[in-house]
């Protein structure tokens, strides 16, 4: 807030002041498309992707309606397909919209769900239906925290699952509450983990639940021959969240709820705004999506995301997905037996994300117990704060149930090399030496 | 589709192809940008704010964290409490965030409201709620509807009053029900009407309901001091939604949702999620906003706006709003005594919308009745399908309660002058004159 005044006035700034606006403002942001950039799901910069926003911004339209918007509906209804035969789902049917983000994506989950199985919700309220319950594991995302906070369902409703022989003990004891829905994640945000998506979809074939799969991490794996086979028995889902912005390096924002059956999308949210969706129009009606939406006006979220896959191929997705996670595994194997280094957990990374605790020299001798994991836990806070002084890369850290603060590594900018990931451990190094 | 593939391929495309690709969008799109497109409530294409969020592309980064925006969580920061500043509430006090959209911002609206009256509500569910009742009016904006199915009230629960009258009648006689949330509306969609925010506030002080404004489309008239007055009472709403991207020209999508009370958003949506919201940070976490947001990730919709606000100043918003509302007086006293058109309304236009139907000369000499409205019904949709396939102008059309469909004029485009009104006029005439 020092050198730059951000201030906004009555009268007109000089056009070389908003040249120096526009260079301040990058010169004092965060580089999250360089290669040492490792702080978020979201990096990189890929500049087709780039080419396409700046096309969309310069079109400044809206998906509302196709009238407004003709190629980008069509592209959108074309890619989503595209993704839903990825998915698995024969020829692709099924329904689904980009939304603001995954935790928008799975609240469409969560809302397409409950009007599946109780309709009259939507213009009765929650008191229309029993007390309803949501199964998610423990390590899955806060999204679906904030979805049963925020429709109506409550946070005590959702149930944060350890272990399967939990979830069943818990589906044989609920009298008097309905079990809805599951979500199972495919690459959880800190572990990278991937829910046994076969067996949780017995179980909900079972109690006749609605299964969520949370891919917005892990969902591209679905384009790597080498690795999809670990979102085994996704295409038994009812929906699935799947965000190109991150592991496919697509610029935020972009996200996509993929819905297996048709028509509910549309069912749970219409309500026909006769200003918007005239059916009277002189082109098929059934191209204007707005309705399926919770929002009005819409971002055109699709034409970069085509653009990019216009540009690689599924193939460069793969290459590009195939690449992060052979990083992953050379940070795993080069940190496995390194001192000073230590792996939450010990077997293979299943996706980029690889979870460690950095030992300064320090405490390594200090036996096991409560002075030592207090002071690690605040070995990688101050590492990262280091990191952030000297500006030379950016990794986040956090505890986890009751592990000590760890640095979780997550790639997904295809610009990263062997060499970033060298550096990273060594900055690591250097940083936490002396503490 | 047909001179136009859209098919994703395994294997790329060549650069060229990609370059006739991007052309082609750009062909086959809609000019929302150009000053004869009247069809939304965001149109134009200010250069400015193009170049803003060219800007944010290029950044690509994510508002969550102050660690990896900076400069932009300050700019949001401040460009909020200007906002609030402008409504009225002291020193700009209070909370808010950029949404996704204006329906997005009314849900939170109503979210935050349900907080402060029934904070049990996020854990427990709407079932630790009484029956909860919303009221708006009947013009507002379907988001409103969306939200109350979405949220878990039911559509039912959402009274949409046409008097005031039967207001205080509802309130009366709603014994076992609890009157919550009262959303007055700001520049109505489609008549762009102002609801009496004063007279509203009353009755909500004295039944201790939320008082929310829905300005999405007219809370922009603040920046005007003609026409501010039009809001009088704002300053005692609980919340505003406000945004930018209609009647200010700010590129798609920039909306704000203000809230008067502090601390309301973060504790309606915190979920303290530990590998993004970090307390041991070393720098003030205030500054991380994304655990105020129902979204995890969210996109940077601020800088094209606070650079705007820069090159513009106040006054230049100002200017722009009180050039709009000038042209729709101007559209108004052309149309007012001209053959062939009827204005849905006799009075004055409150913002920029202006309702009318136009006549064709064999319909003129029709006595009013079921043949003459119904088909009058079918002219506005017939002269749009003609507008379109000639590609001259564009401009909305819709029924209304008992009127059979007649045009809305909107104008938010600055580039639009009287000789873009002068032409709407007579293609209205020449393409209906046979109808």
């Amino acid at each position: 807030m020092e050198g730059f005044s951000l201030e906004l006035s009555d009268q007109p700034e000089s056009l070389e002041q908003i040249l120096v606006d526009c260079r301040d403002t990058l010169k004092y942001g965060v580089r999250t498309g360089h290669p040492r950039f490792f702080n978020q799901l979201s990096t990189g910069l890929d500049i087709v992707g780039l080419a396409g926003e700046w096309l969309t911004s310069t079109a400044n339209t809206n998906m509302f309606t196709y009238e407004i918007a003709p190629v980008f509906v069509l592209m959108e209804q074309l890619t989503l397909k595209k993704m839903r035969e990825i998915v698995g789902w024969p020829d692709g049917e099924g329904d689904g919209i980009f939304s603001p983000g995954g935790a928008i994506s799975n609240m469409y989950s969560v809302m397409v769900a409950r009007y599946k199985f109780f309709p009259e919700v939507k213009t009765k309220g929650m008191t229309a239906a029993p007390r309803l319950i949501l199964f998610t594991s423990e390590h899955s995302h806060y999204s679906l925290k904030k979805a049963s906070a925020a429709l109506g369902f409550g946070t005590e409703n959702l149930i944060l699952l350890n272990t399967d022989e939990r979830f069943s003990l818990y589906l044989t004891c609920m009298s008097g509450y309905v079990p809805m829905f599951v979500n199972a994640t495919a690459g959880t945000t800190v572990y990278g983990a991937f829910d046994p998506i076969n067996e949780i979809a017995d179980i909900c074939e079972k109690y006749n639940m609605w299964l969520h799969v949370d891919g917005a991490w892990g969902g591209s794996l679905l384009m790597s021959r080498k690795h999809r086979h670990k979102l085994h028995g996704v295409e038994r889902a009812n929906s699935v969240t799947w965000n190109p912005h991150k592991m496919m390096g697509v610029p935020l924002q972009c996200s996509a709820i993929l819905v297996r059956e048709r028509g509910l999308l549309q069912g749970c949210n219409s309500m026909c705004a006769g200003y918007l969706f005239q059916p009277d129009k002189q082109y098929d009606v059934t191209y204007d999506t707005g309705d399926k939406a919770i929002q009005c006006g819409r971002h055109v979220d699709i034409f970069k995301f085509w653009l990019m896959w216009r540009a690689k191929g599924t193939v460069g997705f793969e290459q590009h997905i195939d690449k992060c996670l052979d990083l992953s595994m050379y940070l795993y194997n080069k940190i496995k037996n390194r001192g000073g280094f230590e792996l939450v957990f010990n077997g293979e990374p299943q996706h980029t994300n690889v979870c460690f605790w950095y030992i300064p020299p320090k405490l390594r001798s200090l036996p096991d117990g409560k002075e030592r994991r207090e002071r690690l836990h605040k070995v990688a806070p101050k590492i990262k704060a280091l990191m952030m002084e000297s500006g030379t890369t950016m990794v986040g850290y956090q505890p986890q149930g009751d592990k000590v603060n760890f640095f979780r590594m997550v790639i997904s900018n295809p610009a990263a090399t062997r060499s970033d990931i060298d550096f990273l451990i060594e900055e690591i190094e250097r940083l936490g030496h002396d503490l």
